[in-house]
């Protein structure tokens, strides 16, 4: 069987915080495919990182471990966490950065990380990431018991992100994220669309229905979209909703059907 | 036989767009060694995109597979190809991405990705990367036969370099790329220099002769060079020729001789 | 025997730099698992990555074999060098960037590489980091001799950090590197605490003893802790003391005891 640990951190990849967590990995299973989600979670960012989680995971093939570092509040009370869920492995804090991961027909099972046995000697307060996280991956990976990584938690902390609201025709939602080329991801999802798309209103713009793909309106034009997310999305062919609009995080994105 | 599959995109890092084709091809093939190549291409840049694919590929070994997706026209009637060229496979969109990647004795077989059982059910518009162009990567691995793929294409679509220009003494060329420590690339090739080069003339500034090295002018310095991609670049000794110039894509640079 | 070759450079990503060293290696011994430490260490900076070659190589397990290319005279008459220390490998220019490695009771060998079947032909003056050290790292990793690479070094290049000093009641030390969240690791380490800390004292702030985690405080005050490499940090909870406090390095920290 091989062994597949990924990492999702708010490290940035300049201080060698994630090359200490993979020489941890690999000290304990050399064979290890690590594979870097990303590094470049907004610093403290819970939201963002349990985007990446539910967009990511749901690819790899059963047995994956992912390991998630977006912790604010590391070596204070919060716990360090194992999601046992659809056949892989989740392993971070428990604040919420797992929240919208894929769940399957059999509800998780989520322990606490109490084993000393899955943690290096001594764990540094500030960096779980390297003496727990990452030791107690490559343990599961070994194939230590999931069931003595330490009790089962039955009350995880779970965050909510913000829900659209049906209107007379159509929905309202927000910008959620802005993504690497600036486009803008809503936070309305395809199946909530009730009906043909007439129109995505946006700030004083109003863009004819949806789209399919990028090229279907002139280089420059703005353009609604279903991402491959599977969210609403507003964007602008070859270029950056983001630089067009502004920093629009949070600001009403209005469809409309029928 | 090993499987090394190659990744060059410009998704940048941020988003888990690269991710998610990871874990497409990891779930086809788990032990795949998978390499970054970069992320960083500029968004919609076909001709960066091609630079990289020509310097890079010749390094790798036999067998190795490289995708690249910079595909503003993802989604559109623009095929998805694969090149067989050199013992190794290219796999992108047909936009000109590898227009100069290493030509061997034997021409190169291209073909359209059109065979479903190399896809992932219902590749999303707008994201063929994860959902063609990773699966399609992951089968030839594996041993799929690259005949099965889709039907021979040819006239694949090249894009043009800008070519430099002989002048009475010497050579007249622009500057092609910017590389991270600000060293100006010119589109002048070592291999066009007729003789002992005397000068290289760059907006006001005469530079006698090309080095070998960066550190034989003193820092700070600008220095002439044939960098490791084999082109005339301009450099600043333990600087950066960008800062000292400029932004400087497309201006002229001349090269004299005798 | 699984290879694990590391990669530490100033090349960033963007360029191919780095994805035409990881191909050289692959090409000689394809199974490799290549880890990318950092490719942002700061241009030229041979303190900066003698850090992270301190902070990060005792993580790994034996046999691991670390490259690291910041090489600012490059080509020049400055030696290429592997060391071997602690069961590991290190290689790169001898400039000092391996100043700092963990130091096992055996002391380290250090050969100069000049054999020229642990190189590419014709290395190209200006990227040793591919035409050498690269295939050195590859050609050790897959079984050939470390004596046979070249002749002893006795006198390699070393640089020295700045040091601290004692005060009466403490020690007083500078801020030596700001981290990917804006914290500020100081050249203080936590063995040279005599007694326990009163006062961390730093431009007009007086900051009360040294805390265990970043959430002893509220969200945005500044606190002093321990880092995970071990040395006395100044930070904000869930800020950026370099936001806070502006660009810092060099600048005058006291801590004060009993």
């Amino acid at each position: 069987m091989n062994s597949i640990i990924t990492l999702t951190t708010d490290f940035g990849t300049r201080d060698g915080f994630v090359g200490q967590m993979k020489g941890v990995i690999l000290g304990i299973i050399p064979s290890t495919n690590l594979i870097d989600i990303t590094h470049e979670v907004s610093p403290f960012s819970v939201l963002e990182a349990a985007l990446v989680m539910k967009g990511v995971s749901t690819y790899f093939p059963r047995h994956t471990i992912h390991i998630c570092v977006v912790d604010p509040k590391v070596g204070s009370s919060r716990r360090a966490i194992v999601i046992s869920a659809g056949g892989q492995y989740y392993i971070g804090p428990d604040n919420g950065v797992f929240s919208w991961i894929p769940s399957s027909e059999i509800p998780p099972t989520i322990r606490e990380i109490t084993n000393p046995d899955f943690m290096l000697a001594h764990p540094h307060p500030t960096f779980h990431g390297r003496d727990i996280l990452a030791p107690a991956a490559a343990h599961l990976s070994k194939g230590k018991s999931f069931a003595s990584i330490g009790p089962v938690v039955r009350d995880p902390v779970v965050i909510s992100k913000p829900e659209p609201r049906q209107t007379a025709n159509g929905i309202r939602g927000e910008v959620m994220h802005v993504d690497q080329f600036g486009n803008l991801c809503t936070n309305i999802e395809a199946q909530s669309l009730q009906s043909v798309v007439r129109s995505v209103t946006f700030q004083n713009l109003i863009i004819e229905g949806i789209r399919t793909f990028f090229d279907q309106v002139p280089k420059g034009a703005p353009i609604a979209i279903i991402n491959s997310f599977g969210f609403v999305e507003i964007a602008v062919n070859q270029g950056s909703a983001a630089e067009t609009f502004g920093e629009t995080i949070g600001q009403t994105v209005y469809v409309e059907w029928g």
